[in-house]
């Protein structure tokens, strides 16, 4: 069964991760997974949330947002409308938290780093490809950080690697890394965080339509954790490559 | 190991299940899992919101909301705050979601049927206890529109059942329904929720510190597909109750 | 003249005032008029809003929310609308002042306690429970504090009782705690906040239709001082019943 | 016992009421109860809003608001703190149900006439002087659209007059229309609304401080009985001088 | 070509300038350009907002409103809305630059006045109006803080006057000042704002319908700095009648 | 005197105006002055809104924002504060405005054309980046909709071409497109929008300090019409490159 785009079902779209694509933010990567682009920047300031001052700890946090027009049929604004959406929501809180797993806040110290996601062009895998290039990003911005001695803690702030793929039944098949037609036609849709040594941080499959077998979702794990793994080779030849 | 409340790992709380709790609701039923007590409501009203009519199919939608003082501290109003939280929003996408893949809504036909999940009391699991007492509270509202002559399509609009339940893994040991003092200390937390035959739709997986591992996903799914088999069962003597 | 639910004209509903209800808040209360019922807590705190800090007295606040399906329809969560009705905010000022009319701050010290009365289901008369269930809630939060040594002032901090009575003119006869169907029939409604000595806090009535004459007016209030009183043993009572 | 304007304390402020203030509105009046001026203007539109659509009936609505520089102390605009404050609600909603208690709909027709109450300067009893000022604006709202035929029902859309006055017990003497010095030290503070022929609309009493017997609430109403008479006299004279 | 209210084309409407309107502003003016009426209040503080304590600076800030039967039709209420429309923030922006351009923020010192500019009736101009207007309570409130010693620095806080006027080309023809239904015809529109010695603060211009030529802007820049001299005319005797 | 990246004072940035940079928008363009990127999109939609059907005529509106990290200090997303700022309603007004300037909506016909102006990168002038750059992807959508015969009527729906660019004094010399930088230390700022006749749409000068004169005001314009015709041809190589 060949798919839309005449990818493998255990293949991944074509994946660039381009950084420092900002003059301003001290991490920022322009990441693509097909047509889907998104833009993430990883923002650090000192000194943490009131609630969190006086820890010795740091924060990480994640926003998610789209363009109006960065899907087929304009959206309006979640600024005009005046309230975030609950998919939004979501997104920024799962961005937030799969980062906070590989950050050793101790070591970061009271600094806080914002990782902004905004999807410039959408086609589907827009949150796993925000996490993706979050990742890399706070790399970076972590990196600028330890130059300027502004994370004065002993030891790296960065516990492991991230990256996130999502993976769909369609039709029967369990496939990788669904393009957003795909998206609409899986009978299950699942995302998966995993660290690059192969564990999972956070695992999210929803049936549209028919429940799924444990058997199935057994498959949907094995693709995403191989997927993950090419992801995670392609965040370190980005980092390598300075 | 024992836990807090001398459970065993692959035990349940005390699940209670109470119909016909409300004067007004076409279901309602208030659901208890240990200490943690939902107000679940299932409001039938004929029609549907306007991107569905003349489709001849019908909608169900869920919202989840937590009294001031549900928990141990009070929290402010979201009425007052002026917005929704993201973690409700979260909540309220899931029960929608989780009991719309259980309905057909070509033999529901146009009604909308919402179900308002309030949390009385909270001690863990209120999103699980909710989708599990959502479910009796739905069974309840479509008898009462079948009798009515207001559901007039052939065939069950329900086409399964659906429960839900925690699990987690703490100090190594995966458990089964989490209260909150255990929720607080798992390393890894986990919401599932499953049809009565043992699928899945929808699994929630998230790592608290430390990632997992595949062996440690897989003990968990064990443990909740048992769990919703014995809620399943709870379900069925409390509709079979009248 | 009989009523619908075969009550003399001047007969309260059944009351019913279940204390100890939460788990977790310093006083909570649920109170019945009839069908009408209302979760009140009383969450106590150290400390005041930041414009009564170092006045050294303390601070009592009432919120006042239906749950969307307390009502015969259901109504839209004014957390959703991501606005406070007109209504909300009335009821929820009236119960904040009938309350502070008992309370010596000084005596209460710098603490602040906020009454929550969710109406749980509706059936006229909710805001009248609501203060009379807040009351029993307050005094239980407040001998909560006083146990743990967090009222610290001389003196009782309450210095009387509060119960709340709606009265209504229907067809020509004053009529006593009007349940749903009949507020919505009455020509002249007023609710009537007194103290345990028959003094006054609160008298508000609207002629709904036909301006209502001194006489009525008069007739009216004897009702209402008369319900306060039997609603002043019931606290008492309850109370009592440690 | 003399007052801080010298007034016996069954007087009223010097009043005026100003008609034809604006050029644009079909009914407008500046009215002062001393130093505290209310710009009232009603607003005739064709038509109902949708609910009441095809029953033949008109609605009348109020809105209260003040210039943030009405009072001595400048306060944030409702419009930029982005949400109406309780105050606000409940005296709209308070202006709009005195006015509809002397409206025969059916004689009005689908017709809405808006009152708009906007506080240009503050010195106690504004709610009162609004619904005095609204009820002559109204009344010239009504005329003008009479003259116009947008008045088609048969009889009188006004069934009788309206005005309204403030009464307080300040150091145990009842007194009429307290100015906002008076008001803050009023240890009761009641707002009745009257008809024309003294017959009541509204009585809000509330106690600031010390519970109040019945013998000074019946003083209190005797006193604003006497008030609003004198109100009516000067309405019908401003209404008489064309 | 003569003018719908017979004015010549250079010729502004009747101004008034009614200082002292308020009771508790500490600078108040009623100002009409025509049937243009604008309430304009200067509140004088102590103390500056927190970005800019301890600057030994001091802070001018403006906010526009329109009443909402100010204009022909009813406009809805801001407060209402929940928030506040793109022309208003343009023109709350516009008079707080506007006035900033002639204070002396040091000579100031740490005091911050708001100018509210209330639209009571609006007949075109209300921008021009009201900074017009603005400028004269903000004199007031300077001399007022002056005389109360509570502007401490040395000089004069005001390096300037400030006026402003309406122009536009109709019908081919450069107008000064326009009424409303003149601003409805006019092909360009421009806000012109100056100082007293016939420089530039503020220039506004918007072609509606057809772009203008480099002679027409120059020929409305002309009328507007007559205009504008004119006004400051006004203002300084307004200010001289004490 | 020159400037800190070396250009004379009458010289542009680098423009860059890249067409068919969205996968989705009918018109898309990523446009640089500088370091200043903004995405223009236009999304072409059939309808017009409410209060212009019928009229046979179409409509074309702007948006404006920032992501938060395109400037140098990351700023709150106007999303997550819940309303829009008045910097961003102006800019979003101003960009609709002087687009309408050069549309002749009866050729339109009754359809909508949005231009989504999305600042990337920000350096100084990004509302005249934007405005450059939008006039193109909507000649773009304007020409998708001849090509598809939505675009019915007869006649070039475009009377025009549109550019804008900002100039200002600094240290007394006159300068054509401010960076950042140099906009922070201009006594004046002002953005022009111009036809590619060199007539004028908008002009909008701003005192930053110290009020300007008539033959600075003249020496702005003259800049400003000479850049903006440098604009209107690297517009045209644009739109000829097919």
């Amino acid at each position: 069964m060949s798919r839309i785009d005449g990818r493998q079902a255990d293949q991944l779209r074509p994946v660039s991760i381009e950084r420092g694509w900002s003059k301003h933010a001290e991490g920022s990567v322009l990441v693509s997974f097909g047509d889907t682009k998104v833009l993430c920047t990883a923002s650090f300031t000192e000194g943490v949330p009131r609630w969190r001052r006086g820890s010795g700890e740091g924060w990480v946090t994640g926003e998610y947002a789209m363009l109006p027009r960065a899907t087929n049929t304009r959206g309006d604004r979640e600024s005009v409308r005046g309230k975030i959406g609950g998919r939004t929501h979501e997104i920024s809180r799962l961005i937030g938290r799969s980062l906070r797993a590989v950050v050793d806040f101790k070591a970061l110290g009271e600094n806080t780093i914002v990782l902004d996601c905004d999807v410039l062009q959408a086609d589907g895998g827009t949150r796993t490809a925000a996490i993706t290039g979050a990742y890399v990003a706070l790399a970076d911005a972590i990196a600028w950080g330890r130059t300027r001695k502004l994370v004065k803690g002993k030891g790296q702030p960065l516990t492991g690697t991230v990256s996130a793929v999502s993976v769909g039944i369609i039709g029967g098949v369990p496939m990788l890394d669904l393009a957003y037609e795909e998206d609409v036609r899986a009978g299950t849709d699942m995302n998966v965080v995993c660290t690059g040594d192969g564990r999972f941080i956070e695992v999210q499959g929803t049936a549209e339509g028919v429940p799924f077998a444990r058997h199935e979702l057994d498959a949907l794990l094995d693709l995403a954790v191989a997927g993950c793994a090419e992801l995670d080779t392609a965040q370190r030849a980005a980092l390598a490559a300075d």
